[in-house]
């Protein structure tokens, strides 16, 4: 078998069998080795939260109008203080590097290409301060806690230099290993690939653990970031701070009252505990929960602008792209990028204008309804 | 592969092995070639529509009385004050020369060997007029509005003097395109075919669009019609306006309110917008928002007696066949037209008799009830 | 392909890898023609109300009590006045030679040998006064109404005379036909297998239809039985009458209060009107109907001992057994019948004994619940 | 074929391949024969309920929490007044030495080098006594009712004196035979495997049966325990008597009024009465019964850390592996064992982490929700 890190056999333009943006996820299988795709695609435990997150979408169906003037419709949204043309995020996805040679700055290109903004993973595999240099105007750093705050606070320093515009701290991975998919296709991360952000952080001395203490609750938890952590973050930076991870509507009202500016309802892409709901249906209460004006991001399961249509009428205001970017990224590099983020727009058009929509703001949760018998996961 | 409009293998007579309706479905295969079939048979999207029209009718059953006086029994029906033998009537299908030579002719024939309703389309291959000519006494004009009402009035006037006796306007399918289906089978309109009874109507210039327009809000959309459009063709005709699209109770009320005629509950057999539920579940609503005596049609996703029966019973006054009529018209032209309608005819008289419902009247909500834990859509 | 009324390979004694009483319907296919097992087996239309009588029986579970002493356990009930030793009963069933040799002679040695009252049909292949000689002390005879009373009421007195102890008059079935599944088989029926019951009856002239008159209801249902014709049949018997077919508790009260001894929940196996729900779940509102003394037996769907167990949960008294005794007399005649009947009175004794119920009293409706989430069909 | 007892292909190590606890499932057909495994892993009838079980867990979803302080958790409890490090414990299971040749006795090295309980069955292949020597300081001995009760006093004596800290008595499996499946597979106990536990204690002589007698009620639940046995044992014994196999609250409520120590929620693995539920949606209302503090264990179904957290979260104490247990064993014997239990208590702690809760006291109903259109079992 190859090497992981060779260059993969991306194109150069947009093949002509992609008739939809989830065609990209059919496509990638031949332009990436199986074993980072496994890697990719991947699911924590029996995979059953990723299921669920596709099956969520079914659960609920479109209610079109007629006969409305669409004449001046369009997809712009004000989103934590500014003007984005469109709801379609990059969602942060660690070391693009497994699925082309130019990683996130590719994914950059893309996005700036199509008026799209980027959240860059702590975990990229180029610096923070060189894929903000492609990315375009709307851009925002994931900041993962780091053991010791004084690092921490170097990563913010760094995300607010080069002109991040908000940072997402993702609470919901306090533990972090390849998914069994990833295991049995035999992934192990290239040695190439690196957190190259936290190169400058040494790893804490590993704990030495007694015999009745747990490697979890003991070793792993004891450097998970808590309550305390998140204050004192928030006073530490001018930036917005958005909290990706929430799925609980206490939470979410927790969050809000501390000074959060914004939250994304996820499940990390079912990435992280296995058994937890898709984000899809946690919406609505969340939504409930926070009141009408309160910035909402959806991630965990978008493959179309019909989903993003259901996500907006649950409460949404934007929705995150995670694997889809990484396909579309292996298959055609920014092209690809830029590619996907324009034909899940257009799809979204596509929907609004069919059922009657001329804005986002038309899209509310009257424009949908549960759909009885389907297999889904509220 | 051969030309798609090289002249199929219609039979000229009824193949033994049909024993149902649906059969039609399964045997068209051998009659006509493949990539014309994904255009005729696919649907929008994912196809979770155009599979929802069929699972819906599996969420009902049947609640059959005993004993009954059935000798007296018919399936007579007043629409629109005329009245039809029996309420399968033709949906209106563009391009019925994909499946046989004859197309909309041969389709007419049937229909009026049958005494069924036809509902000839703006995008019939061949022209209007003699599409009429060949149809029996019941026959409808389906109407597209044009990008210019002088060019939709000429339709009208067209229509009016050939005799048809209803408008039937669809308003779903604002944006129109070959399904995923039929592009992956590579399928291509061939030349040979074409919306004659447009040919005298040239499209107008196109649109430019600056950058921060939209290609399908200020492009597509800018000629899709509004309520004022509606109002204006109402002010132009003498023939009832039956409106086909329907799905929300609140614009069937609309409608009616303006002077619309009749209603066609459908969602344009799941080939518009992908994501909408089945029609058949939106039936009760409509029926109760609009009353008793409104004529109601239902159609997407009829493939039996038993099915128009339900249809009946949850509020539909007639019903219209879309697929399954290109199917029959494919295998054996005006000959397997015909035999489908008697066939769908005689199932459902099959139906109402075991059931115990004399007449359509009898076929009320009482006749059926939710089948719990069915996969269905309402 | 073999004359289907060929002696088939039925086995003289009980074949060694028969676990359960359904394992008659996996071995089956190895002693009996395919086009005769099509006849057998299928059901009307697209089969759902066929699937549905399986299906309704995953949809409840048992709740089973612990310690309470069953050492005085039976399976005795009373039923029209007599007693019987446990509550199998064979259904009535057309054309048994269509399954083995010596047909119903074989099925009524069965049954009197393990005391099981017997339903001999109208349609038997072997006379009924035959059939009658060989059955047990505990004999129905079904009854279909002939186009003429004289012979309806022929058939009457023979069976009185025969001894049956009951009639059981089924009144969903008015118009038969072969199920698609037998016809796209190519079953037709053999020549030497005929009702010889009826031999007796010549049929009456063909109707002559005017060109707007319908075949199935000039036709067939001029025929068919009325409430007239049940209250005529019940002035002209002394014997017991009882009503198969029954689904609507409205019926089933109109039905007691002419009368009629006792009914059978039943939708003919799924071989009359396609689409009506499983018979299993009709139960407890018929019951709730008929009051708690009223004689109820269930028909279609009967598979295991735990299937009987939860009818008579649901409110019945007695059980008849279908097609699963058709299957038994094809793979080992009188035998094989006497063996299924053996067995399922067996696993309703096991479920009984480990549910913690003595008698047939004990297994009320708080013995079984719902079983959510089941694909079921009440 | 191979004799079933020739000894094994068990390793000495733990496979590579191993990534999560239900892993063993699917490596043990490579160390076991397949006779046995079928008679290990088969559930009675249609094996309904054994599928119930494994479904009813996809049946509820997590309700994760974020940014607690889980530094300090641990997984200890209080059981029967003793304290458990972690809350898996090996369910009784027969005949240990189908898996391994070492059978019990390595199971019990396994549970004891990994602070687990271990339950020893009546019908295990090694004495009691020896078992118990192994076995660390938390073990129970699970209890089958003797024909005579002389016989069952001598088993309590005996497991009393080995120094088992309470008795398990099995009341949901009066009548037992193998399953369908094993029978289908040919499985037969093979001599060398004894209930050695019961060798000195003679069969009692076979009842004769008249002809109207059942072998079911008559013979074998003529010596199946009542209430007033288990009076006498609790009268008997100074151990704690824990009872397993109860489903219903009502039998609940009444064996804690008896006296009985606790309860182990359980249908018997699926292996008793198909047809009954799930074990894992019938702990609410049976903990709603005995109340907060009453000693509640769930067994039937467990197959990862997940399962376990769901299991508390719906009210058990504790939970007991079966299946699981044996087919570590045949993979590995006691290291198999120990490294089965490890896996699900580190499986069960990052679940707890990532869900924020850091005692077994955390995992309350709030943590977890039915999920919607989820194929289960309440």
């Amino acid at each position: 078998m190859n090497d992981i890190t060779d260059p993969q056999a991306a194109l150069n333009h947009i093949p002509a069998d992609i008739h939809c943006a989830q065609d990209y996820e059919r496509l990638v299988r031949e332009h990436i080795d199986p074993r980072a795709l496994a890697y990719i695609d991947g699911g924590s435990g029996t995979e059953t939260t990723l299921r669920s997150n596709l099956d969520a979408f079914a659960g609920f169906s479109l209610r079109p109008r007629l006969l409305r003037d669409l004449s001046a419709g369009h997809t712009r949204l004000r989103l934590l203080g500014r003007t984005l043309l469109h709801p379609v995020m990059l969602a942060p996805v660690a070391f693009h590097r497994l699925a082309h040679p130019e990683g996130e700055l590719a994914s950059a290109n893309g996005a700036a290409a199509t008026d799209a903004c980027m959240v860059c993973s702590t975990l990229s595999s180029f610096r923070l301060e060189d894929v903000a240099e492609r990315a375009g105007a709307e851009k925002w750093f994931q900041l993962y806690f780091q053991p010791r705050r004084e690092h921490t606070l170097d990563l913010v320093r760094r995300a607010e230099r080069a002109g991040f515009t908000a940072l997402v701290v993702t609470l919901d991975a306090s533990i972090q290993a390849p998914s069994i998919r990833a295991r049995r296709a035999g992934f192990v991360m290239p040695p190439a690939i690196q957190p190259v952000n936290l190169a400058a952080y040494p790893a804490p001395a590993q704990v030495r653990l007694d015999r009745d203490q747990s490697i979890i609750f003991q070793g792993m938890m004891s450097e998970a970031p808590t309550w305390a952590d998140l204050t004192w973050l928030l006073a530490h930076t001018t930036l917005p701070v958005v909290v990706k991870g929430v799925l609980h509507p206490a939470d979410a009202i927790e969050l809000r009252s501390k000074g959060v500016a914004g939250l994304v309802v996820s499940n990390h892409g079912g990435r992280s505990l296995d058994g937890v709901p898709a984000s899809l249906p946690a919406l609505p209460e969340i939504r409930r929960a926070v009141g009408e004006d309160y910035p909402l991001m959806l991630d965990s399961g978008i493959r179309s602008g019909t989903d993003i249509f259901k996500a907006l009428a649950l409460g949404a205001d934007a929705v995150m792209v995670g694997r889809l970017q990484l396909h579309a990224l292996a298959v055609a590099g920014a092209l690809g990028v830029a590619h996907l983020i324009r034909t899940l727009r257009e799809e979204l058009e596509v929907c609004m204008a069919l059922a009657g929509c001329a804005t986002l703001d038309d899209i509310g949760p009257e424009m949908i309804q549960e759909q009885k018998g389907a297999h889904h996961t509220c």
